[in-house]
């Protein structure tokens, strides 16, 4: 569903919050746990970059290969899965998560049951394209404090559609699992 | 099958080649691909040091969670799969492999058939349990050039086991997803 066609091998995101870049934060809530700092302006780099004392979080990620999907719904992802970066995609979310260690106790097929089988996860997503393009990094093996990334772009006019798909996630069985959760809203700054 | 009990989040490895460490290099063999540079022996630390001219070259990974092990075959395994630095474990393998694109393009119920159900990695390794200690590091997430860095170990009479578990694992269809794997053989240097 995140990675791209082909390899993608640690392909590396930061995001950058503080008092510059492409999106202008317009909320910041924490939906579990703790929240983030508040900051004015969200930046999206590719490396890490020399300290620059106006940043005041990073979080880090790297795409990787999906975890849970069958070729299935894959088949049908690929086949309705919208591209980042469209003119008319003017805002975003950013939605780091961190689960918890009950969660990465499960075996595989208790994780995919939780995942799919009960919450409906890759459904629920699926109900919401193409409206909402939307791609995952991970950062549990970089040591990070959050596990995912999650990064949606809609149009203003799928605002609503948006609101209603993160908070059916919320209602579900694998939710429990989340032990802090971040959602950042932002909106494209004039300048692209 | 790999990480330890509880969370283990972004635990780091790095396998240190070069002319010092607690283990000495009895092989070092490419099984597919090109191979490491010759180095006499290989040192375990957890943090990235600051650099040692001794180093011909390090390999990082992480621990992480299993990936494809069911629930009633991790209650298997953890019954029978015994801890490292076994006393007499003496011996070790540090086999590093770098899987193909191909591999990771597939989806998670694609490459769990091929793993297990036809290449019967798991239920391989469960045979030569308890002798064999085994851990899983992950290096794709890091961009680093091995997606795994696996580690053994073993008493001198499980060696012929282990050259009979390795031989096996290379003739399955999922090796044919391996692009490059080294095979480097260890002893346990007289200082512990």
């Amino acid at each position: 569903m995140s990675a791209p066609a082909g390899d993608g091998r640690g392909t590396r995101v930061i995001f950058r919050g503080g008092e510059t870049g492409a999106w202008r934060v317009t909320r910041i809530e924490a939906a579990a746990g703790s929240s983030l700092e508040a900051v004015s302006h969200v930046a999206i780099a590719a490396h890490d970059l020399s300290p620059v004392p106006l940043d005041r979080w990073r979080l880090r990620g790297t795409l990787s290969h999906a975890r849970y999907v069958t070729r299935v719904e894959r088949e049908h992802l690929l086949a309705v899965q919208p591209e980042l970066n469209r003119p008319e995609a003017t805002r975003a979310a950013l939605i780091p998560i961190r689960k918890s260690a009950a969660w990465w106790d499960l075996a595989q097929d208790e994780r995919r049951a939780i995942f799919e089988e009960r919450s409906r996860h890759i459904a629920t997503g699926m109900k919401y394209l193409p409206a909402i393009a939307r791609r995952l990094y991970h950062g549990r093996e970089l040591g990070e404090p959050f596990d995912f990334l999650t990064w949606f772009e809609y149009a203003p006019r799928d605002e609503v559609a948006f609101e209603a798909l993160v908070s059916e996630l919320r209602r579900t069985e694998e939710w429990r699992y989340v032990e802090r959760e971040i959602d950042i809203r932002l909106t494209r700054s004039a300048a692209r």
